[in-house]
């Protein structure tokens, strides 16, 4: 067995079931390896930001790390943004990065990079397979750091003489630690905090799941404090019959009023809030001035083991709460806007829909309107890299290739991983795409304002503007060979809708604005 | 004056006067110091890998740097791929990175990265203006670091709050250095070993100018030594009234064959022949065993320098070396193939033309076709990450708005930076495009047959290939707004990139093999 086969068959062993790939010819001992050992799924994307940002969705939809294969420092640094992404939303993801032959790296050829040094501001795990018989332990300990709770991206440098060499060595499973409990005092400190008026449980990471944003609902309506999620979340599920959380508004002056009222927050899984980004003469943090702020439990801690031992600790009888009831609205007429996007969606979003969410400006109503959808997931961008909807949009599908996943997808995020959609109908994957056409970088125009840079002239303008051309979203997708429509009314928007939901494969809706 | 604006001024007192941008929040007052300063002409890529190429394409042909405006360590990391490439080809680049304000930094927001980490392993420099009062001296700073000899990748991260802040200071210009010369002695040892038989003068970086190749070509009829490029070049200038020069093959089989007869080698901006990747069994140098290596000049060094002083050394009387005859072949009939590719590029091939080459196998014969051609521009990829096609024929049609771009890209690299046509639409730019459709990554195929990987089965052979879908160039081109059409033999061809050579704006062919 030479250490490319070791290699994949430890991948195997540690879980590792999928791998999204662009290879090169570094890797081609890895490929073929692949080629050999059938239980490994591969699947091959265009660019590599396509290939980092599907194994986020993968993994927040398995609960557990696809490998990406990478082509050296530049292959790496194609998908360091959404790797950043990743790292951001706590995603479990094995990089395998191809290196030259160890001793060829001296003569500095073309490819020649510092491969570490691209991978180590992403990655909490950087590691290079030395040689055949160390390539399986090496390979666990980046599956065990991925897997570490909630998630890590992890990097292994794969030189290749130590895939082609022989004597390879599958590694065997360490134990992966289950996340850290949270201590007895600090439950009571919370509990005490949350009998109080004024007190807020804000939540994030795994406390978004339905059993824990539940109970924490009931928390809720036991004590009477207030109950939020963070801005931008990994996993967020609702719909009809789970508790209805709201989240804290991207705007900074709507943050602000939102968290004023609250004079202590416990936070479980979530970080204080704060600017997504900065703006003269307006604070970085949005809590009320002297808010207390309490960590009761870090991403990384046993989030759902938090709310549960706060329930008791609080006597909350489960199930007190109102649960979200079905209330869909009328399928919209009239123009295409915000709102009657956002009607249109809820009322036909699929039972046990995944949404990917990166619809920036054009998307900020579309969680509440639908709250009252039957029960669904939604998946947001952690990191703020944006590019990363269609990708993660491919790889929730193939982490479950039995539910249906609607992405939407504002148009300047869009073209950053635009080759997402080729994996997409290679795959086969059951996506429906809506991409919101309003040919600007909306948000910087808001953003502009509020940064006080003054109103912007015509050249100005021109940098935040995607006409001259207009992009033909229609054409994009045909190009790779996704079926694809463009809609300029809401009925029409429903119908598209509709026939998407009802393909089982990859369909494109450009939402004309 | 606030930081931004400071700094604005400053790149146009550095000799900056193209920004290449794909801003965000943080970078608005940047963005708006822009609007407010007409001599800086702005162009908008909708990804930074488009950014950073077209920044590589502007410096290679206006031999200063551009600067590239990114948003925080993601959008610096999008463009890591092409960074790598510029800094492998010694261009200048002064990229712009926004960062948070830095205040907010501790907040750990979405955005939040190792700028400088990200930007170490492609940059020569990294600097961050701390301030308005510094930010013009760092600006300085930065564009000293890019254009030192040859040119070189200089990274300023700039915080918001240095931006937005008054009391902004333009920098001075301090002195470029100009690029050492080589020590007589040194000259005197090259010229006593191209004195004798077996001897190779080896050319790169600089010395692939015109003139210097010219020279170079005297020195090589005067003393019968051997003349060749490196395999992948910044700037080749060549055709017809030019000394024509080869070039070391990819194929490690056909480099050992060529480099064979050499005992000796003087190199001018050229590094020691290696093979591009490391292969079983197969040595890394491609030089004969035991051949005398001698690096005259370093491509930091003054090539034409070294040539003329070498010249002078060995008495060479300049214009002894036959220059090349216009000799251009008939267009091609029959079906598609890389030889009729070669023969319609070299029948029609304007005068002055900027050809851009990431033809990979598609195009290992174009250069020895088009040796007749009229004089012209070569420009090829010496970093090896693929993707850099398109944005760099962008950047050169920026850089040199009265001359034609002829862009060969594979169908594999053009899927990594595909925007870079909207690019072209946007701003006229009179690049006509050929995009060799073979449906695979096929040198990977030969690849894997060199490195002894095995026979592929379907599923290495499935990562390989790009079909399943097929892509339609010309609806992605149309997608883009630019002008397309696909060519299935050689007279449609010829007619066709007549037709795009006759246009002043992007044009793309699709050319089915």
């Amino acid at each position: 067995m030479n250490g490319a086969e070791a290699l994949v068959h430890t991948l195997l062993a540690g879980g590792v079931e999928v791998c999204f790939t662009n290879p090169g010819t570094s890797e081609m001992h890895f490929v073929t390896a692949l080629d050999r050992i059938a239980d490994m799924r591969c699947v091959l994307g265009l660019a590599e930001g396509v290939v980092a940002g599907a194994a986020d969705g993968y993994a927040r939809m398995a609960g557990k790390p696809a490998a990406t294969l990478l082509h050296l420092g530049p292959g790496l640094g194609n998908a360091i943004a959404n790797l950043h992404n990743a790292r951001k939303a706590r995603s479990p993801v094995v990089n395998i990065v191809g290196e030259h032959a160890s001793y060829h790296i001296q003569y500095n050829t073309p490819l020649t990079s510092d491969i570490a040094g691209i991978a180590r501001p992403v990655s909490a795990w950087v590691g290079t397979a030395e040689d055949p018989a160390t390539i399986g332990e090496q390979g666990m300990a980046a599956i065990a750091a991925a897997r570490a709770a909630p998630g890590q991206v992890a990097t292994l440098i794969l030189p290749a003489n130590a895939a082609w060499g022989e004597g390879g060595v599958v590694g065997t499973l360490s134990e992966i630690a289950p996340p850290e409990s949270v201590a007895e005092d600090a439950i009571e400190e919370a509990a005490a905090m949350l009998r109080q008026p004024g007190t807020l449980l804000l939540l994030g990471a795994d406390a978004l799941l339905a059993d824990s944003v539940g109970l924490a609902g009931d928390i809720a309506a036991a004590t009477g404090c207030g109950l939020l999620a963070e801005g931008m979340n990994k996993r967020l599920q609702r719909g009809a019959g789970r508790v209805s959380v709201d989240r804290i508004p991207y705007p900074v002056d709507q943050a602000l009023a939102l968290l004023a009222p609250y004079k202590r927050i416990v936070m479980v899984g979530a970080r204080h809030p704060a600017a997504f980004f900065a703006y003269p003469d307006t604070p970085s943090l949005v809590t009320s001035p002297g808010c207390e702020v309490f960590a009761l439990a870090g991403a990384e801690q046993d989030c759902p083991g938090a709310i549960q031992s706060l329930a008791d600790a609080l006597d909350v009888t489960p199930g007190g709460a109102a649960r979200q009831a079905l209330d869909r609205p009328q399928s919209p007429s009239g123009a295409i806007t915000p709102e009657t996007i956002a009607e249109a969606v809820a009322a036909l979003l699929p039972e046990n829909a995944i949404v990917v969410d990166e619809s920036v400006t054009t998307g900020r109503r579309f969680l509440p309107a639908t709250a009252g959808a039957p029960p669904h997931d939604w998946l947001q961008n952690r990191g703020g890299a944006i590019g990363l909807g269609l990708p993660m949009a491919t790889g929730a599908a193939i982490a479950c290739p039995d539910r249906k996943v609607v992405c939407l997808e504002s148009d300047g995020c869009a073209m950053y991983n635009l080759p997402a959609l080729w994996t997409q109908a290679r795959e086969g994957c059951d996506v429906t795409t809506l991409i919101f056409s309003n040919r600007a970088y909306n948000i910087l125009k808001g953003e502009l304002a509020k940064v006080g840079a003054g109103n912007p002239g015509p050249r100005a303008n021109d940098m935040l503007t995607l006409d001259r051309p207009d992009l033909s979203f229609t054409k994009l997708a045909a190009g790779m060979g996704v079926q694809a429509e463009r809609v300029e009314d809401a009925e029409m928007l429903s119908r598209a809708l509709a026939r998407g939901l009802a393909s089982e494969g990859p369909h494109l809706i450009e939402v004309v604005l």
